[in-house]
């Protein structure tokens, strides 16, 4: 049928959708969701069809990535008719109803999720039965790989490629700051690529981005690690596994998180990694509540590793409580600095050592942790991220009081003494996200005291940072209500946890940063 | 944050959207499918937020709905901020990990996808959930009864109000012709709704629509009830249970159907029916292959009908071939025609007086079969349809010649002899759409020979119809491909049925007829 273009001058965030009126739909014989195949000239586009009640009758609507594709323009000509629905299709249909997917299924569904080709609801149909029914090691093994093979890949030339990873959890863990020009300074090549906070107070882009651009092409990426063997910059816009980008925008609505494996490893397996160190924060303030499930993921991680390639050695690291004293993305790097520096947090440091000793020894090594120490007292660590922030573009000389946290801040004290028994870490990212992480860079907490700690009547718990004092007012009365540090004066005093009267509707708190 | 409205000038088909460029959303804090509140004057909408990168900055790009529902225009400045996420929302979830809702949960979910508070994505992971995980008969209630509550109703006064109903799965199912003017004459109400079709080659709306119109308000279908005890209309438009078309239109990519039991009771409380027979056709050809399977179903029909309040009770009915010969809107609505006036196929016959009958007993009658063929038998039946014919808006005089088949036209013959020992009804509806059903109503198939019957070289196996000469091509060209119609002569002649040397992609045909 021929039908006029309506260009609709927005795009739908990627998804080939074409819109057709009622009456134009009956005649074509096509349903909601049905395919429609539009041709002009010699180009053929196949789009969702998406029937729109009041659309006018002759014409179908384009949005701006198909009207691209096409190469149409207002007003044009264009065939249209119904088409045959996606191999891809049948499979994830086939997906629902329990199947297990061959890798030539799976790659089929990767390619038409990244071509566009599947509706988000579809997509979404797909994640929700992956996240009910499990994957297989062969389903994580196959969608590793065709999320790796449908985007980019970086070369980093002669081996090891050295990584360094966290599944995430718990707020203010910096530790990849540290570790990374640790191993570079070593004389390994480790490009560390990161997120942006998606549901955290800061991802290592957001603080980084406090020290020097992030924002690299991979270009710019393959001459910093060439110069200095390291690198921290943000993944977002390499298109290495962009399906796992599409992935995660349908899963953020739902709450699931079913291909965090793949999703991790691809973009790894991208970039050439050989060894990775995959820190798995295990604890009642992360994300891994028990060691059990801690060890479960661990060893599908050493497996999956293995069937991609690549050596992977898991930690299990303390979770009950957030890591250091400082939150938010200006205010952990500053402590990164610090740490660098010689100074520091105890528990950042001994973190950081351990993995980047480890690390060490996956790559023959004796003693990592000597080794990783000794980069660190020796100032090697410290020269080699400055090396690393001017060749990004930023300032080498950056001092840490230099980075712009705040300006408003306030603190809050404790209205008893007693010993810090629990620090609630889902409250503080909350507290610190109301106060404007991790958009606004300078905002954020400090921490006074930690787990097991002494605190006296009026001495400072912890400090709130902000850009706008709006937010610093709205974050204290947060505080305030959510109160997230607890003391007790007696060992058996706080024995009723909390009552459960009737069910009630909790948010609980999901991550789904990586 | 105060933004400018842009005016999308298209409905999203529903969907509470609204558009933001991605420095605008950065700022509100704000990512894809999070909510947002936009306010203007005193009026307040939630919306969810879709982020789209060549958007206007300062700009909220708002559907025709969302324009609607505001009172806004073009340009205008609204406040827009980030929203909390509905309560239905984290329903949703708890269904995704496997959690079985209370009835106050699950009325939250079909009011907010009705309110359009749900996103389609949303919903698909509620659908494919609900797919895995089955129904507990408490859900199935609760859904039930919220998708009556969320949309209209109609009181046809004094009871019983009688209503019948098929799963579906066999092409040529016009019962519902038959049946609805059998049970009228007999003095009782059943009003009746039907669907276009779906995924079929006619619905029973598709078939009365070629002998008058089906398009009834509710107003005009109370008229034509008071009058005459029956009706036979399409309830596609009245607004019952409005929450079941969302649903379906989200179910048809994803090929599931895990709320046909509420889907179609919601819809018969919403009319007030309080003694339904239910058709289960069971048999290879049908929707419902073994026994086992209509049994189960058959309870979990009587079993929901009891809790909210409807007699039911089901027939498993002959499913291994299409019921009567003809197949399509305008040959189905002649060859009912002709079973009222006296003649037509024996299968037919037997099924509509054996499902009438069943009516006639669940309200007291002591022989309903003999009740429902003295009611054919006598004439009352075909008076009662051409009477309603008449109420409806049609020519009461309809003569079954009259009815628009075709016009072209071709019959496909025998290259042997043999007897018929099985009829593909998934290829046999597969040639009727190719050849234009439902859309265009002349078009289907006439059946010459049914399973069992003998057949000899030349004779006609089949006719196929058509509007439009390439349509009757290349359902031509598909019928012998398929070759729908099997032929033995010898009783032991087919043992082998099919090989399977790999494991072929095969697109099994998914019927969401109601």
């Amino acid at each position: 049928m021929e039908l006029k273009v309506e260009v609709l001058m927005i795009t739908t965030g990627g998804s080939r959708i074409a819109i057709l009126s009622d009456e134009t739909a009956n005649l074509l014989g096509v349903h909601s969701s049905d395919r429609i195949s539009i041709t002009c000239k010699k180009q053929q586009l196949i789009a969702i069809a998406n029937i729109a009640p009041y659309f006018p009758n002759n014409r179908v609507g384009l949005y701006k990535e198909s009207v691209e594709a096409l190469g149409v323009k207002e007003d044009e000509a264009v065939d249209v008719s119904l088409a045959p629905l996606p191999e891809s299709l049948f499979n994830v249909r086939a997906k629902l109803h329990g199947e297990r997917l061959r890798e030539k299924d799976v790659f089929g569904i990767v390619s038409d999720v990244v071509e566009r080709h599947l509706s988000n609801v579809e997509i979404a149909a797909f994640l929700t039965a992956l996240s009910i029914h499990g994957l297989s090691s062969a389903e994580n093994e196959a969608l590793s790989k065709a999320m790796v093979t449908t985007g980019k890949t970086i070369d980093f030339g002669k081996g090891p490629i050295l990584d360094k990873h966290s599944v995430g959890g718990i707020p203010g863990d910096k530790t990849s700051m540290i570790v990374m020009p640790i191993v570079a300074a070593a004389g390994y090549t480790i490009p560390k690529t990161s997120s942006r906070a998606i549901t955290s107070p800061a991802g290592t882009a957001d603080r980084v981005e406090t020290l020097c651009p992030v924002n690299l092409s991979i270009k710019e990426i393959k001459t910093v690690v060439a110069k200095t063997n390291g690198c921290l910059v943000w993944g977002g816009a390499l298109e290495l596994a962009p399906a796992d980008d599409i992935f995660i925008q349908v899963e953020y609505p739902l709450g699931i998180d079913p291909m965090l494996l793949p999703s991790i490893l691809s973009k790894k397996k991208a970039m050439g990694a050989t060894h990775i160190a995959i820190d798995i924060p295990t604890g009642m303030g992360a994300k891994i509540k028990t060691r059990t499930e801690a060890y479960t993921l661990a060893s599908d991680f050493v497996d999956l590793g293995k069937r991609l390639g690549m050596n992977i050695q898991c930690a299990l690291t303390f979770g009950d409580q957030p890591l250091g004293c400082s939150i938010g993305p200006a205010l952990e790097a500053r402590e990164a600095l610090y740490t660098l520096m010689g100074e520091g947090p105890p528990d950042l440091r001994d973190k950081a050592v351990s993995l980047a000793g480890m690390l060490f020894e996956m790559v023959g090594a004796e003693n990592g942790r000597a080794k990783a120490e000794d980069m660190l007292d020796s100032g090697k660590a410290e020269a080699k991220i400055r090396e690393i922030i001017a060749a990004q573009g930023g300032n080498s000389a950056v001092k840490p009081e230099d980075l712009p946290v705040g300006p408003e801040k306030v603190e809050v004290r404790s209205k008893h003494s007693g010993k810090v028994i629990w620090l609630s870490t889902e409250d503080i990212v909350r507290i610190a996200r109301e106060a404007g992480t991790p958009k606004e860079k300078g905002a954020g907490l400090v921490l006074h005291s930690k787990l097991g700690e002494a605190v006296h009547k009026g001495s400072v718990l912890f400090e709130i940072y902000a850009e706008k004092s709006s937010k610093l007012a709205s974050a204290l009365a947060l505080a305030e209500q959510l109160q997230p540090v607890m003391l007790t004066n007696k060992p058996a005093e706080k024995m009723i946890l909390d009552r459960v009267p009737e069910k009630v509707m909790h948010e609980k708190h999901f991550s789904l940063d990586r």
